[in-house]
């Protein structure tokens, strides 16, 4: 068994929490795809996400339904906190065929449980479930009524409890061990992949108390003309003897992800970039001051352009997102976004990762934090200077 | 620019192979969901997929259009062989939004582009596509007519031409280096994260020669009671002092993935691990005397399934699959499976991951090959002893 990451008590809560937003809903049946939601929710964890897996909670006070693929039952059994009848296996012959599908068993399955003419409640835009997988789910149950959940268990997820704090702080401190790494080892003619290979491990190896887990976004290196663009993956390249290098690093404990974006400069530092820079730091300074309970996320954003304007700068992506529970191939939640026109009011526990990537025409640098909304105002869980590191 | 991992012919033979396909079914434009077929015909290359990302493939000889993210357009310029022109961003604003979504602005592109009328082919069962992006690109195109394109490009990238090949030799020799460092770091008492940070390390730096990339499956080392199930994460246990560990690792050449499994034993060799170790080696002889051009797919698993059922075991899952370019979070690709049923024709350039997995009630083991069919039978092309490797 591998030791569950929370008290049951927390996924009763959890379970309390989708199933108040089901009945306000009408929705008796809840199917959710996304992997980071199924782990939330049942604490199942294994890299089984490439053939169909869904989990089901029904209104009623009955324990979640996880549905996989045979194999990865067995997995079920080690990591969901269920009870072992509620780990359920589809037949190894449904696995990638043209004649059948998951979804065909796992309808079947809906249907003999009593569950069929439920009104049921569907995440539409989780990254594992296709197009053809919810075509098979809903032939094989007409007489469902189908409702829109997308991101009804994401927006629980955004308020975070003391115990996924917990390792939210644990994940900022291996967030801070990659940059610390990436600062010792990134040298004029050392390949990036050498870098980044000693970045990972130290990412993963964690701390003598806990381990790292697999980050949700790879670690990202931007070097030279790199950084204009912000997910190029790392090569052969060697870092120049003059170079910007922006770097996005997570940490991660218990599948809870801390960003860190910091910048280093090899060499001589252009004056565009510590002008840049300096208008990036009094920007998240900025950030900073307006992160409280009862602001919206448009207004951190609002508060960041100003300071931005001022020098002269736009930048036309969000700089924010919610952040938590995550599993690749993001660690964003999908709910709240630091950018115009997002009237999110925070509330203690909230946690977003503000990332201020100014990815310019050749250059870029990033700088960012992953801040905790508490009860009176914020802190930011990333410790770690901000300035520019400059390596000569 | 990072340098394109091939000639240009070979994408303009690729586009080839593909055209000829749409042809033949009447399809006139390809929409391209799947990350690693994107990658396999423009060379795009990038972390970006977790906002949509498309591929555009028209049947006529001009250059595809990749189109994702704006902030991702400039890592397109840096990584697809296409022109400037050829790589279009959706605007910032339409990033995970409730209101509009980058698919409507998609399918307004193609509509513009007097695309919207065509026969287009569509794959519905791509990780990163989901049912809503899919809603919202039919209903953006009214008056196209669908075809069913799925596999169409993974039965293409089936066949590997030489300099891919290549690649794949070089993935297997640092697959074969994982394994390596995976049984001079695992020993009683180490924890697992530990053993996974150095087995990243390797895989990651790769040669003097060659970066190592990203495996699309993390690697996976299943000690003790966790063997009995195949997809499990590591965390920060320790090894105990009488244990059989199943690794399953990959190396990474250029997102070309090869795999490799091999068993290690803590201490004495239990009679059980013995026994089944030598039914799999013997199982593995039957699939590489069976690999050729003009075998069955079905042909090669009932060669192993013989020896085995000689053993009294047996196993429900197929035992190998389709591998080659990959990303997370799959390196098979979803074409040729070794398992009953499975007619496919073998043929020269194929490369098939044989994966001799038993997990079994409270321990497992593992033992594969990556295997290319040659003109007269086949390679191996990771070369490492098979035997359980004792460490006592």
């Amino acid at each position: 068994m591998i030791e569950l990451p929370f008290a049951r008590a927390e996924y009763q809560q959890r379970l309390g929490k989708i199933r108040a937003v089901m009945a306000r809903r009408g929705i008796e049946l809840l199917i959710v795809n996304d992997v980071a939601n199924q782990h939330y929710i049942t604490g199942y964890d294994g890299w089984s996400f490439y053939t169909p897996q869904v989990v089901l909670v029904p209104i009623e006070e009955v324990e979640p339904v996880w549905i996989g693929r045979a194999m990865d039952a067995a997995g079920g059994l080690l990591t969901a906190w269920m009870k072992p009848e509620n780990v359920v296996g589809f037949p190894e012959d449904h696995v990638q065929r043209a004649d059948r599908h998951p979804m065909d068993w796992i309808a079947a399955w809906i249907v003999a449980k009593g569950w069929g003419n439920r009104h049921i409640g569907i995440e539409l835009e989780a990254y594992y479930f296709s197009p053809k997988a919810h075509a098979r789910l809903v032939a094989g149950l007409p007489n469902a009524k189908w409702h829109d959940a997308d991101l009804l268990v994401n927006w629980i997820r955004a308020v975070k409890s003391s115990p996924e704090i917990a390792y939210l702080r644990k994940a900022s401190r291996l967030a801070q061990a990659a940059v610390a790494r990436a600062y010792e080892v990134i040298a004029p003619g050392v390949r990036e992949c050498d870098a980044i290979a000693a970045i990972q491990a130290a990412q993963i190896a964690g701390s003598p108390d806990f381990a790292g887990d697999i980050t949700a976004l790879p670690p990202t290196i931007l070097g030279g003309e790199n950084a204009s663009a912000p997910h190029i993956m790392w090569s052969d390249r060697r870092f120049g003897k003059d170079e910007t290098i922006a770097l996005e690093l997570a940490g991660v404990c218990r599948r809870y992800a801390a960003g860190l974006a910091r910048t280093m400069q090899l060499g001589k530092t252009p004056a565009r970039v510590a002008d840049t820079a300096k208008a990036v730091i009094e920007g998240m300074d900025a950030v900073l001051d307006t992160v409280c309970p009862g602001t919206t996320a448009e207004a951190v954003e609002a508060a960041w352009r100003k300071v931005i304007e001022r020098h002269g700068l736009k930048k036309e992506s969000r700089i924010g997102y919610s952040i938590g529970v995550a599993y690749p191939p993001d660690w964003g939640e999908h709910t709240i976004s630091l950018r115009p026109g997002d009237k999110t009011v925070l509330q203690p526990g909230n946690v977003v990762h503000s990332i201020l990537g100014m990815w310019m025409d050749g250059w870029g640098i990033e700088i960012s934090e992953t801040i905790l909304v508490t009860e009176t105002g914020n802190e930011t869980l990333t410790k770690f200077p901000r300035d520019i590191h400059v390596k000569s």
